[in-house]
């Protein structure tokens, strides 16, 4: 079949993203704070900034970087009541707060950023699919304006080396009724026989490939379509990410490597 | 000493509120959704209106109202763990999320509700104080389009009886180095002798008075100060309620009463 | 309507308070403990003195006093589970707790304790209205014999400033049918339409106001003529808890101020 | 060595029991309540009845009887924390309320207590050694008192056969530098070596006997003369127990079985 | 570098698998009963079959299949504390017991298995890397001999569509010091650059592709290296398990499809 | 009646035990790891040995042993829910690793032991009855295994004193119809009248002895009468845990006192 042919409900092709929107500075508390939007999915990232780290790293003269997940009740088109109530944690919160702190800690140079940690809260305001790539690529961003802020406290100092090595940022992709699609909203990715999440860096490498069959298992052919699909994704996202950060308020030019 | 010459670290007298913004559809799942802002305090609101009630509440003829009220990790300055993380909710919590129901109850008139459950979640984005009495502020806006909505569905009939009897609003008040203040923000409310919240109806009735004595026990002089400090404050939240509820799309003039 | 001639279920009149009964020395364990009634409200308060202060505390030079509130499964009519079995305390109990804590603190000059901690249990073993201001009202008790305790331990020295600058009561007030009531057992209670809980310092500060519209919102001047009754509660629960803490087996009269 | 001529600390010989004192109706909630005490150790006994049984019990055409035990946080010569607060209930708390309704349940005939439930709440209010035994020995007295609530309200039919087969009373016993005691205070139960609770039926059968070497294993002589002793006590609790249900305000006499 | 002459610790080379056995019925309960070792690594794999399906499939026709994973104290080689007695299930945990559950129902045909549950226990008793994927190659076998214990008891029958479309096994792969691997112990998998868990089908489809950037991103050319390696060990697996499936004691041949 | 003529079902005699295997190293992990059989009954005992010892004990030149029992969610013939996914342990969890870690303890001399600690996880894999008595004799051979490890790593020295002051070993035993049995499988304790286990030393002297009336109270002669049966079983279990432990790669004679 022919790609560009089809037309998705929301009027976009294939391969196209829905309108991404990364605001930074959005709270005036945080080191770092990004409201992003993946189409109407809209999540809060913050970055905290704290001096020391856990227990087990002390004295090792490196840093650590975690986050946390969790989605507002109202979130979704129906509530679901809170975490906090019900008195644990779910499964896929446990597992997307550990995948958004696996992407992160990929690109950031322990040792550069010395013994710090920075914590990520990514807390979705608005879900329409893709609230787990929506939250890596804000987080980098929140994460970036950390390590600025405490390079200008001096806190950190910018060595030869960058503390983050690339840019981060993730995308889905599946399939629905044998099409490969990028950047799924609900509607599309609660009927794709394949759903897969991709983390990347902005050179394009991989830091993290999750593709689950929801229905139908997938071919070699079909996991490459889609690999194709999400780095051509992950490469808008890139830019996206480095023209708010070195646009209008730049950060420390020396904080990001990568290209 | 003479009240008016006395100008706050923020620049405002002993009886202005901050500025208060309330900005209603902020959201597109909610069948309301508030922003609202006292000065740097910022909560979400969303009410969610479901058919149906409690089990113990069932085939009485009358609806219900709940709420619940918390905060994400970094409103404010320094980070706080989350309560789903904890595994418990904090007595705070509760508490203020038990005021915020009571308050709403108190103008609901349940019968005219229906077995109708609406259940309001205020989020606070950032917090500077007030964050209790942005929310039942909010809320308030939150549900009556939550009843409009419901209205207009015709899942509830608008009928001789407003459904919400008045409007309602909170303000804080404190006494500082012996002088009353309205709506402190977090610098002035930690170092108050005496904190008060005050829920009132929009013709000027109370619903709740929560005053104490953080240092200093106070008079019932002091407390009568505190009175008029919190009457003009809610006076004014009242216009602004009405304001944008009755002004770019507009509830049905029905479903408010009192005045 | 006269206030003098009306008669209440129980044959007090409108002002008058349940029969009062505080009980030193109930058990043989507790640097304090006490046993208070408030009619059939029966509530056991117990203070335990530690020597020391929470880590947060440490090296400030202050003494720190605390409370936890919690009811016997059958203390009302009908059993209710134990918290401890469900695996969480609920809304009310922590607000309670925190209620009574505060409310003593208010009258506690730190310095004057010292780096010690004294805890107030509160346990509940038959309710009938006014739980709570029944214990902080028999919490006082136990927390001065507590003080006396670690006086006549020599743990802390009596210096010039009392270490409790005032002693501190609490009653319920609420509005049955339009008409203000002291003292409501459980029976008037959960038909009232406004229900105010007030602590007060001896002398007749205000420590604590809380009130709340159950049904209907109220006026200033219901505030003003609940305010007025409380205070009259006050005052007698004042004179007994002078008396039996400076009758039989007196404490150290420099342990408290306030008059 | 001559046990007659071994005198204890607090005076009582070898097979003397402490001052135990057993005051029913102590409160005026629960459908029998029971003040119960073994010298210091103070129990509060609550029996709570309820029509209908756990689901997995029901169209059984029989009944069901639990019990809560639970200390307050200062029974205890030194504070510890609520079980509610830290959110789990210890394995020591679950082992007693165990115990107390299995060993109630020995003596209940099912069927005639027909589809019921009766829920024993043990609240140690002061613990000085032996809590389990005065529990199981109190619980009885309020089950009983429960039972004859029921019949007098027609909720059960006392028929040819005794809702209670017979009555339950429990002691310790212990063996504490060689010599065997009975009904051990803390004192002494925190220095024995062997360490046992009986739990026997008026007619002198045993329902419970649990014993365990604290330090030294124990041989079956001397296993032999702890059951002497222990039947012994059980003997004089059989007759209190008989006394306060039989002696003033007596429940019908058709209840309760066994001799 | 030539792939054929590097040798590993344990003697193995790239490409190929450690030990593996499937061991059926190893225990007595259990509707299908594996003990599968991938080398050192141990996890017994127990399948519960239920009639009736949960809450929200009910009159779906479909079945369910689910599954929990955990690992015993000593698994590893230092003792890790139960998550019973910390009384949450750690993220981990949940992510294994996820993907488990979805990498089987990926084969499973719901409307063949009719409204029946089966639940998959995977405890490991030993662990050496590779515990998810041992235990999804385990799990699908005891899966298999539960279907067959349904159908050899009538509670499903067999029709034109096999209950289970296909088999499903799982391995991992990594790349250390730059050269790709299969099956990872312990000692390699905790110094790997890349980690990847595949689950795919018997017949080379893929279910689950799970790929992380442990320390170095990776390029697609090392994902295809990986996935390589990959394929051929899944193809090993799906030989051993329709050996011990259709070799001694064989299920019934209708029950998998595939090839 | 005569007990030598009456045949159980599964055609044991009443006093002989069920066929019991006790299997050392049975993992690779665990300073001992045994696998004990009593008949179906099937637990994995695994001791861990740390250095050190909690807080409360240190410094105090003694060791501690400490031991956690669960099973398995398909142990039985139905599935149970896992205690950590309901996040709680059960009564009769916390009893039973009570009891296991009591028994240990009766024979160890921890000045013997010194400032370490030995961990005994006894998870059953599958369940008929005696899991408790199966884990305790297992649990022994395990905790000599670790102390026989100690003293090979040269953490412990072997001195006068032997570290295991004798063995332990459990039986259970009951009365069902009227006839004493030893070593119960589920079928028939469930249907006892009295259920006893009992723990002793090898020397056969007593540690534990747990007797309940689950329906008939019983006389002190059926005691004696259990007592005799299971007094003859642990001896019997005494032979193996010996010939186990001193047969086939003996440990170290000087560790277990006794005999």
């Amino acid at each position: 079949m022919s790609q560009t042919s089809f037309i998705r409900a929301d009027g976009r092709s294939q391969s196209e993203m829905r309108e991404v929107k990364i605001q930074r500075n959005w709270l005036e508390t945080g080191e770092g704070s990004v409201l992003v939007n993946f189409g109407r999915t809209t999540v809060l990232c913050v970055a905290s900034f704290v001096e020391g780290v856990p227990r087990w790293r002390r004295d090792s003269g490196k840093g650590w970087v975690t986050a946390e997940y969790a989605m507002l009740p109202r979130a979704t088109s129906e509530r679901t009541s809170r975490e906090s109530v019900r008195g644990k944690i779910g499964g896929r919160t446990h597992e997307i707060s550990r995948l958004i702190g696996r992407a992160l800690r990929a690109v950031v140079d322990m040792e550069a950023l010395g013994e710090n940690t920075i914590s990520l809260d990514c807390d979705v305001l608005q879900a329409d699919g893709g609230t787990r790539t929506a939250s890596v690529t804000g987080a980098f961003v929140a994460l970036a304006d950390a390590v600025n802020w405490a390079a200008r406290e001096d806190i950190i100092s910018l060595g030869s080396r960058p503390v983050l090595s690339d840019t981060v940022s993730a995308v889905s992709v599946g399939i629905l009724d044998g099409i490969p699609l990028l950047d799924l909203p609900y509607e599309e990715d609660s009927r794709a026989d394949t759903d897969m999440n991709i983390v990347a860096t902005g050179s394009g490498k991989l830091i993290e490939v999750q593709g689950t069959a929801e229905h139908e298992p997938f071919s070699r052919e079909e996991l490459g379509e889609l690999l194709d699909l999400a780095l051509a994704g992950t490469a808008d996202l890139t830019r996206l990410q480095r023209e708010v950060l070195f646009g209008e308020n730049p950060i420390d030019s020396r904080i990001i490597g990568g290209c």
